[in-house]
């Protein structure tokens, strides 16, 4: 690919838009963050709690000593403007979350509002761009808080948080997602009535930046990933295979309803369509991450009578969702025959693709290569906020940054070369953005 | 077979040991335990508890009553006597156990002990027999109340029983067999000094009637099954596979090593392998009980990184146990290299199978067809304390009886007629050996 080929810095067009002075306060934010927010083992900053609030201040602090206008609205997001030569034309918007998991790692949520902030800085410098620019520093995007539901901020922008959401039940307060909502100051009128903060026609794009969650820049030794879309997903959260228990020593084979080794098989089964699907090239990963059989009967030496167990398929493509789950239920009922078993599927949750901007991408990759800075064209497995912004129309994009072991840990290892290079792609498609008068196309 | 052929009652030899009397008293005996034995859900007999004791004084009075010798050993294994022509010959024993599990059923381990006593008195009827024959009420059967080990009564027969025995707690007052054991008047000395309390040559056969604990009896449509071996069995309670924990969403699956995965290939390569060798001709059975991803890590959006499972395979054949584990080991060894995971064994228990006496089961055989039993010859998968006595080197047999429902549960479903077939069965063959003088092979 073209972009392997080009050495870093080859082709520099102009200087760095995140010099020596950007660099040293990038470092001096997340180095604020690890120290206000550290639990004694990682990073701990509730969605919508006293610690996310803090951080977000840090930001707006900072914002109004550079000049930019700052505002919360109605949800307690944050944003933060850098003026356009004509104020009343769509903003280029970028950000990220603040929020973490427990004990989770200082770069997941923190590097996109760091690189966006940069951003505007940079712009800053050049004198003010012809489209406004804002930062969008975003509440609750993290679902560990809640017991599921997430991306709060970005949801409630639209008008798209629901009762069940603001129900939800805190992992250790036990009360409701609206009491703390309220507590941070949160208007909840508007949500409640599930009016939309601001008009999607507010934007002209949205750009977010975060750390990879999985392996595979470090795997293809790229420091950066452009993303063409997040995948969407299928949960089962509890699928219950039903057998018979039975005397694991008196019951031969033949009069044997084993779930274990149904539900074996109908793993096997998937695996197999799985692979195949990927050659066909079909996006698609499938997860069964939860395995259980039944604690008050289950033992050594009983034929296994039920067995619970997740699955989860992501794709980009609503069609390959659809198909796969056809599969499935085909395979459970063909197995559930041949071994006298029944697969309930119990609840599916269904969350849907969000394709980015093919614009965006196009844009951020020339500036990548404008620069002579490697990446990878990928999916993003993972949820984020910028689906929110997609399926809201708003073309789209994500940058990813290497960085090993993951997130949602302690150990998220992103290097700074490689997240000053992510946010050097992200700054100058920005402002590139920001300066072209044209539309873009989601 | 000719079993098969043989109309039931068609070549009646004589008129019926267990006749109304004895039947009577046979239902009689199991209404009483039923009524001291209840729980309110189903029956509860405690190893070493007073129930068990009550329940065997039961057997104590009535067998004083019908002028037989009784007497207590140092284990309060509980012993009834007719004596013989000849008491010093080798004696014709039978028997079973009176604990249960807790909430278990009224015929497991009863109806083997109320059989052997219909044996003897219908023995008394006939005048002394040549041989003395002995009704053993052995304690302690069920692995239920201390965790796994089991046979305690049996054991101490033979000073089988170990530290590690003697120290299992109870799962309910946390005190060690011994305390128990002690409580109900064991001699415990000789017990810890592993000396016999009986001599293997005090028998010249050993019998059991049991109630069958699996459904092939039922699916056979035959009262009566003849126990050719008592499968030993190999047990890991706790392998465990280890892979490597990731995003469900961001990790691709060329670069996963997905534990349930690994394991479900693994417990479908077994299950194919076992196919396999039934068509061979092997016995054997296979079981994975218990299957648990890691509660401290598991998540619905989560590649598993650790799974637990169980694994059970029974066999009459030593042979067949240990070529079985070896191919296990194989698959393992191929699926762990394929897929990036290891799976660790944990402890491996090893129960030795037991051989029924050739000699017995043909008494059996003769008895059953002489008055036109059908019957099923068939392994035990269960194991019993029959397999303490075989392997003794006393020749030894079971004769099982039909049960809907397994056992182990208040659902037990022996039918009175299919139980008086097997003491039929039973009575018979013991005193046809107990008035011959010859020796018999194990």
């Amino acid at each position: 690919m073209a972009n392997d080929a080009t050495p870093v810095g080859a082709q520099l067009s102009g200087p760095s838009h995140v010099d020596t002075e950007l660099r040293d306060l990038a470092r001096d934010l997340f180095d604020q963050f690890r120290e206000m927010s550290f639990d004694g083992v990682g990073i701990s900053r509730e969605t919508y709690g006293p610690g996310e609030t803090q951080a977000m201040e840090v930001i707006e602090r900072l914002g109004q000593e550079r000049g930019f206008a700052t505002r919360w609205d109605a949800a307690r997001n944050l944003i933060v403007r850098l003026e356009g030569r004509e104020p009343g034309l769509p903003v280029v918007a970028s950000g990220s979350h603040l929020d973490s998991v427990p004990q989770g790692g200082n770069f997941d949520g923190a590097a996109g509002v760091i690189a966006a902030l940069l951003a505007l800085l940079a712009a800053n410098e050049n004198g003010p761009p012809l489209r406004p620019m804002e930062l969008f520093v975003l509440r609750g995007e993290e679902s560990a808080w809640y017991g599921g539901p997430c991306y709060f901020g970005s949801r409630a922008l639209f008008g798209l948080l629901t009762t069940s959401d603001l129900q939800s039940r805190h992992r250790q307060s036990g009360k409701p997602l609206e009491h703390h909502m309220a507590t941070c100051g949160v208007d909840l009128a508007p949500i409640k009535a599930r009016r939309p903060l601001i008009e999607p026609r507010h934007f002209h794009c949205w750009a977010e930046l975060h750390i990879e969650q999985g392996p595979v820049l470090i795997a293809r030794e790229k420091p950066v990933g452009l993303v063409t879309g997040i995948r969407g997903n299928v949960r089962h959260r509890r699928i219950v295979c039903r057998g018979e228990a039975a005397h694991s020593g008196a019951v031969p084979r033949w009069l044997r309803h084993d779930a274990v080794l149904a539900m074996s098989e109908l793993l096997m089964r998937i695996d197999e369509h799985w692979r195949i699907l990927l050659e066909w090239g079909e996006d698609l990963v499938v997860t069964s991450g939860i395995v259980e059989t039944n604690k008050d009967e289950h033992a050594v030496s009983r034929v296994p009578g039920e067995v619970t167990f997740a699955l989860e398929y992501r794709s980009q493509d609503t069609k390959t969702l659809q198909s796969f789950g056809n599969l499935i239920e085909t395979e459970c009922k063909q197995i559930g025959e041949r071994r006298g078993v029944t697969f309930d599927p119990g609840e599916r949750v269904y969350t849907e693709p969000a394709r980015m901007s093919d614009d965006m991408v196009s844009l951020l990759g020339a500036q990548a290569e404008a620069v002579g800075i490697a990446y990878e064209i990928m999916p993003s497995g993972a949820g984020h906020d910028s689906a929110i912004f997609a399926n809201q129309g708003i073309p789209s994009a994500m940058v990813f940054v290497r960085n090993d072991k993951g997130s949602h840990n302690p150990h998220e290892a992103m290097e700074y070369e490689d997240f000053f290079a992510g946010a050097e792609v992200l700054s100058r498609a920005l402002q590139q953005a920001a300066n072209d008068p044209r539309e873009m196309q989601g």
